[in-house]
């Protein structure tokens, strides 16, 4: 059993702010993560599957396909958007990492065994150099 | 003469958006970075200060006193912001990494021989780790 | 179950020396980590804890909480210090970058619970990039 | 049990190419990865271990003993050279990155023992900044 | 006068060899990066423009066009190939950094003006994240 | 005129404090800098040299030539150590990053000649990744 991880990023702005509380709550919990005018960051996703190497090409995954599929399932979606607004898997959710991460998972997952045999084996997101969430799934 | 860096960081959104033109040209001119809802970035911000030793302390600059200049005067102005929304000298200005590191430099340049005999070197801001712009005054 | 990191520094001296040895061994053993006017090191601690997201604010810790945690209880006591001397914790220990990490532990583990519903899941130590330690509390 | 990870590196030629298909296939499934005169990468591996650091050290290994180790038996065999010529651990096998892991833990996995208590835990190989693998024995 | 840079990068295989000496001759002067079976290097190139911030865009170049004219001018030539036997415009040079840089800045040079008002400042090119050139046209 | 860079890193132990000055001065004017029993860093040198390829090499300079230089003369003497106590070229001085660089440049300038026909252009030293000075020679 062999892990290999791919390194995607994207751009995209947010806000932290939960609609059923009130401004003074929301910016006491919050801070200025929950600036009414948005902020944003430049994200990094790791997405890291794991399987035996197949003897004829020597991969557990062909990089280009994984590649592919992280691009046109995530980062199409979220790359130069608004994760409040632009995004349709985020609709109701708040906008943390933490969610971020479980939504991103939601969609790979299934989706992995159909362009290999390997099977997703976890999530990495940075918001930050130094701030960052994985996710395996259970 | 030595040249002392200082590196700071900040996250913010923007977008780049001239409202004298309709919606298709701004797509046209500046694709996804034109969209309407923002994206976001974390900037990095090197700040150079150029002068002599000084021979009592060994500093060209008090390397405190400049991290506090820099966090007063910019980064509490434009972290956790929306740039073309939220920073009153960006009001009136596409907000691209060119036009704030000249907006940044007229806002430190005369600040630095105030704390300092050192002069204002260069500024360098880094929009991601591909993309930066460097600027010296002139 | 989502894991959440975040990465704090500090600035240290110390030595490796064992004061049972006599000065020929500590040289044998510890070459010139065991440098009798100590070096030092730009130190990297990465805090990871796990946790269900809350679904009132999606976290499973506020990373600010947990900041001011790591910087009251570690970063305080130990940057700009020398770890063999100027360190209660680490006094009548041999000053490795593995005696660290596990002293560490120690502090953090018991007190996560106070500030989240979130418990410690592990800890990074950098002590060069090229050289670090990991601990998971057993 | 304390987890003790050192970074090598190594510059290296190779390509994927399996030598029962026709050029089409190789081609078609490696693409650019299987020309004919080669390309190549800076590699990097991390190599972790785990032990109980001893009372005496504060080690659970000798660093300059592990790094030399790792030197002796892959570095040397594998720095400036060509994966798929030079490499007498890879003849007969597609030189991928997940095999290329799995031959340095055959190597280095029986050598760890004999230079200390400790035992290998797993090996991290970087092909290129966003692509790498791991590799834990089974 | 803003400068502005951009990061891209190519994988690719090549050695250092002067076909008018002796085997003995090379293997001195360039040790083992004359490997007759050649060895390979994750390059990254950094390519800085300069000129006024356009006041319609904010821009002093188009950073769309400008990385998609390295990548078809530079970057689908060299990625993925061996430098010393498939690079057109390397024939009968030495595969040095330093020969590359200067090969790269009179392909590049030129045609800076045809996308843009901004002309080309220079060139970093980075062997390995220890070793790098820079070239500023003269 | 190309120029050609090279990094080495060093691990040492200082501290910032002026013996004519009373303690609370050297509190007051070098903060936690000041602390008696010392701190460190992980600093990093480049050092960049200037000059025409050789035609016959493709070189400026021999880069294992350059290395071997920087090592000798400065990384041996400041690696693991004290900069204020067991340095020679420090003594009397002090150890501030600034002196520090004008100190390596003062050993390493007049001695490139001696190894090739380029020159020294600049040094770049890394106390930390967030602050780092340079030095031209004049």
């Amino acid at each position: 059993m062999v892990y290999l991880s791919r390194l995607e990023h994207f751009n995209a702005a947010h806000k932290l702010y939960n609609p059923k509380w009130s401004e003074e709550k929301n910016k006491e919990v919050f801070g200025p993560c929950s600036n009414a005018n948005w902020h944003g960051h430049n994200y990094e996703l790791v997405v890291t599957v794991k399987g035996d190497p197949d003897p004829e090409t020597g991969f557990i995954i062909d990089l280009k396909k994984l590649s592919v599929l992280i691009r046109e399932q995530i980062i199409q979606v979220v790359d130069h958007k608004n994760l409040n607004l632009d995004v349709p898997f985020m609709q109701g959710k708040l906008a943390s990492t933490e969610n971020l991460v479980v939504a991103f998972w939601e969609i790979l997952s299934p989706l992995i065994p159909g362009i290999s045999s390997a099977t997703l084996h976890s999530l990495k997101l940075y918001e930050t150099p130094r701030n960052y969430v994985e996710y395996y799934g259970e």
